[in-house]
């Protein structure tokens, strides 16, 4: 596996293969990300994992400084799974040089559910998603449904863009009790841990009455409200029943589907997770 | 000449050749654009342009529904040159289908000069910029001088943005008497015509300063003035004498030299014109 820390050094491997897999992450690798690079590896030929702590998608109030990093432990998971490259640039200023102040805003789908409670965010994902497709110039690049509206803000900034690259969104991986993996999890105690499974199973309890039959997505929202009113430590930020491409709040769940999304915060730290309901006739 | 309608096509042309040098305009071509071609097929072997008046370059009130077109003579004059292919948009939604609403802002750059006089002309340009080196992927792409103040903030873009193509701007095509070549001249009067070598006039008498040992920014914008004065037909929009890169108006002319620039109204059309001051010790 080879490393590159800056931009030069990543487009010499990059030249090496004909196609290519990348994985865009932030570090602190779990089984959701490793089950990108294999798919990533298996499906390309050759798989690399970007790793970089974006700043400009934290907003001032958030974990920017505590966010978790384990750069070695990282470079070992990689290598195990037959990772090829990876770009970890070595400082902040390999990614925002002096004088950098491009911007790119991918619009209407960022206004709503995290857009709404993190301004600027996805200002901040669009930008760094499109530096690193540029730099790493995959064939494929992989994201996981865990971040629901981030793989709707990249596809759409893809495809606006005319970019050259297939984005590919894989299934969210889970813990044995349902919470989905995010590096975010290793800021939970003991405690707080276990209330964090409420996330998904008020996702289950609204995914269970639209298999029998419910249609009215405020009824989902308020089952999904309903089961996390049972958790004393869960503070709600947003639950959502929502177009999977626009998504704007459904009135009732169509041929569209329906993405249902929640966030809540357990003690300090913020968690999302979501389920995708299909087409309901 | 291989003429591509839509993305689809022009994608296939592209993955025929190993390199190309892409020549994006706005069609109505002139001598100015078929320098940039011959350019183009001479450092890459392979020649692209592309032909498209992009609307969101356009402020309301502007001339884009006016704006020159000639696509049959345009592919005419591109045949004779070796072009190897054109990427004619069939229609406008062909670049911003239903939904589009991404939007790159480059900053500061964009703030002054057309920038100030055109607000959102630049997010315009940068976008169809984006969006067109991400289509043709070229290995170098050859911009005109003329437009001094866009060859600034597409280089920015690429960089920024780490795409990679080679940007190379190329020296502005003049007319006999020194007029820059631009497809908006076709909308001058046989008198405004005339007139409107008050532009070039107006930048050699500065530069000629300059060259004097002249060193106060101040003192060469107002020599610009007074010649621009001297031409009842001219209203002027501005006068600049700025940092070639940060576009920072100038107190002397040093290290980095200088952007000499000016727009100005004949009749109802509207001219920029500049020149570009060597490093000052």
């Amino acid at each position: 596996m080879q490393i590159a820390r800056t931009v030069e050094e990543f487009r010499a491997l990059r030249a090496s293969v004909p196609a290519l897999g990348v994985v865009p992450t932030m570090g602190f690798l779990h089984e959701g990300h490793l089950s990108l690079v294999r798919r990533a590896k298996a499906e390309c030929g050759a798989a690399a994992a970007t790793i970089f702590v974006n700043p400009t998608q934290f907003a001032a109030n958030e974990d920017f400084s505590t966010y978790p990093r384990s750069l070695e432990r990282d470079l070992e998971l990689l290598r195990a799974e037959g990772c090829d490259f990876v770009f970890a640039p070595d400082r902040v200023e390999a990614m925002y040089p002096p004088g950098f102040d491009i911007r790119i805003a991918v619009g209407g789908v960022t206004t709503m559910l995290e857009g709404a409670v993190r301004p600027g965010h996805f200002d901040g994902v669009a930008t760094v998603v499109a530096k690193l497709l540029n730099i790493t110039q995959p064939t494929r690049a992989y994201f996981g449904q865990k971040d629901a509206q981030q793989c709707v803000v990249v596809r759409k900034l893809v495809r606006d863009l005319n970019m050259p690259t297939e984005i590919v969104v894989c299934p969210t991986v889970r813990e044995a009790d349902g919470l989905a993996m995010s590096s975010r999890n290793a800021y939970l105690a003991p405690a707080e841990r276990q209330a964090a499974t409420i996330l998904i199973r008020a996702l289950r309890a609204a995914e269970a009455l639209f298999q029998a039959g419910e249609r009215e997505a405020d009824a989902l929202r308020q089952a999904m409200r309903a089961v996390l009113a049972g958790e004393p430590m869960a503070v709600v930020e947003y639950v959502s029943a929502a177009h999977p491409e626009s998504l704007a709040e459904l009135e009732r769940i169509g041929a569209a589907g329906a993405l249902l999304s929640l966030a809540a915060r357990i003690g300090k730290t913020r968690l999302i997770d979501n389920l995708v309901l299909p087409p309901a006739g």
